[in-house]
Formats: structure tokens, sequence, C-alpha cells
């Protein structure tokens, strides 16, 4: 089987917005609430930052228990690694999951100011600032034949829909959340219907309509 | 994280039969059809024994795909192993499935007809009759830290269950096959609600209604 390229878990307001506007050290996701948005994920048995045992099993938990399922490497915008702008200063900042990154692979940062990689516990991070096609071509390698996760931000998400080497996508849609501004993914889902399938699956929870896509 | 006891992609009819009267080599079900009772699963991509590329990757590929994630070891009953009643004549019957089944793991096969062990490419049969309990102690031994996935049939499904050793079940409810008679699941899903959440997710394809089970 080949190797996909996945958006798993990748959260969105009513109105289309993957973060709101504003990002900082201490609002990662600008004026949206993650504690909000991701609610339903926290909620659940699989959830990776869980802390106390528990949690839900349910139709939920199949999306956070499949976050790491076969996957060899993520791809990963510059603001979802960092909320600084422009070059380096320094080397200081690490990401914001402290020594044990959720993700277990390597992991490519794509940006236009370039760092040596580093390796925290069983993640290495690699920064870029080739295209996405190249970029890919190195994360599969990376992956030693598994797929590889598209982490988003939004805007990398898109940029990698535009190059058309997206295979599937799972977006959860917070149907209860309006962001109004932000950065956008989409105007509406139905845009990805002319080259992806769609099951829209509302979650038994009510807080999240799951919207999984996959290449006709 | 405790090693839990799952139930993952049981199918059982509208009627909550797990398969037909008249089990025998040619009809593994008795009179029900395999091959409209597991339509949906074949007709996702992660489907193990799929021979052609392509297949969808919606919802139904969540939990084929789920089918071996995390787990360490497999318990079935008798008749899924074997339509042979009674002691063995010889060893020559080997499963159902070939030279490579599906399992990748050790199999722990609940009948009063011992036998030795055997190893076909990467799954091992053990042969047991022991009580439940003292069977899902070996099993846990054997899957080393990872989760025992309860096979089926639907006597030894419930067997468990009525030793509450079941943590979570995936069952697959096939909304328009009625089979009259055979190994019963359940007369209602509703007989689990005392002890399980449940979530009843309809597949958006329409012919698979899932019931995701986890313990209360």
């Amino acid at each position: 089987m080949s190797q996909l390229l996945r958006v798993q878990n990748f959260n969105v307001s009513a109105d289309g917005f993957g973060a709101g506007d504003g990002q900082s050290l201490e609002r990662p996701f600008g004026h949206a609430d993650p504690g909000t948005m991701f609610a339903w994920a926290g909620a659940t048995a699989s959830w990776p930052n869980r802390t106390d045992p528990g949690g839900s099993r349910g139709l939920d938990d199949y999306f956070t228990r499949d976050f790491a399922n076969n996957i060899g490497a993520e791809i990963m915008g510059a603001h979802k690694f960092s909320p600084h702008r422009g070059p380096w200063e320094n080397y200081d900042w690490k990401g914001w999951w402290g020594d044990e990154p959720p993700f277990h692979t390597p992991v490519f940062v794509m940006t236009h100011h370039l760092r040596p990689s580093f390796t925290l516990s069983d993640t290495t991070f690699h920064f870029t600032d080739d295209d996405p096609a190249t970029v890919l071509e190195r994360a599969r390698e990376a992956a030693q034949g598994k797929d590889v996760r598209l982490g988003g931000g939004a805007s990398v998400i898109r940029e990698f829909l535009e190059a058309d080497l997206v295979d599937t996508l799972h977006v959860a849609v917070s149907p209860k959340i309006e962001l109004g501004s932000g950065a956008r993914l989409w105007e509406s889902p139905d845009e990805l219907r002319d080259r992806f399938h769609l099951d829209i699956v509302p979650s038994p929870g009510g807080d999240v309509i799951h919207h999984l896509f996959w290449r006709k």
C-alpha cells in the first residue's frame, strides 16, 4: 500500500477557521479558545494529553486514537511550531509541547527562518523552506513506509491541497463556534467535493461534526 | 493504560444474530450470507482481505483499520476456528484463513477438544478449555502490554459479557438483514446499557449501523 498524506483531527469553527487572529505565546490559537474547540477530543480516553484515567471510548475516541495509527512523520507550518515571527534571535524556543512532544516521529516545520534540527524525547524537529512536494518526499522517506500526517495550520493544509498532495482529511467542525476571522481552511467543505468523497458524521455527543474526505 | 478486552467489527443481523444455523465447511456462517453482512467492511481500503487497490476511506474504514490497532492477541470460539464438532480425528484443519491468517498475533481458541499449538506465518493458534478469566489472563500475557481482541462468535462474546470481562465492543448491525435463527448475540443492544455507554452511529453508506459500547 502506498504512503498516504493524511490530515488528522484538524479542528475548525462553523465558519471554517482553524485558529483566530492574534497568535501569541499566551494564546497559541489567537482569539479562538482551544479548550472549547478541542473539548470533544479532550473528553476521550485516547487524548494524548490526558492526565487522569477514564474518558469516553465511543465514536470520538476512534479519531483521537487514529492520530498516530501508522503515522511515521508529520509536516507542520511555522505557526503551529511557534508564535515567533521573523528570524530566530536564539534557539531557546523548542515548541509548545514541553519535554515530551506528542508526535514521537520526525517533524518537518515549513518556515523561511531555518535553524538546526533538534530532538526532544522521541520527536526530532527539522526546519525546511522547500516547496510542498519536496518536503513531502523528505517526510515520506523519514516515515519509513508509514503514512505522513499533515498537521496544519490551515494555510499549510491549503497549500498542500492546492498542490493536490493530500490523500485523506479528517476535519472536526465545531458547529456552535463562530470565529469571524483568523486562519481560514475553507468557506465551505463543499469546495473539496470535486476531488474528494465526503462522509459527514455528527458525533452522538453533539459538539462536533466529523468530516472525512478521501481522494476520488 | 491498562490492557483492554475489545470486541472489534463483530457483525450481527437486525435481529441480533452473528451467524445463521447449519455451519459447514462450505457455509462458515450457516444460512447467513457473509458477503452481504460484511459488504460494508469489504468496501473499505483497510479491509485485510482486499486484493485490489482502492476502497473507501470514510467512516467505515476507521473501523476496519482499527481492527489490529494496539491488539496483541485474540480469543475466539471453537466455531470461529472450525466447522468440526467433537474430537479431532487428525490435525489437518488449520483454520479457514489459508497460509496467511489475518491475525498476526497469538490466538487462543476456546474448545473442549484440545490439540497442540501450531504457527502459520506470524499467527500462532493455542487451544484451551480454561474458563474465560483464565484464558484472558493468558492472552494478556501473550499480548505483551497491548489490548486483547475478543473475536467471537456470539456465544463466546456472551460468555465473556456474563463474566463482566469485556471493556469495549464495536458491533456492526446490518439493518436490512434478518436471520430469524442462529447464533444470537442479543435480543436488543439495550440489554447492555446498564453496564455500558453506547454511541449509535449510522454509516453514511446506509448498510450498517455501528454500535460502540464502553464500560461505565
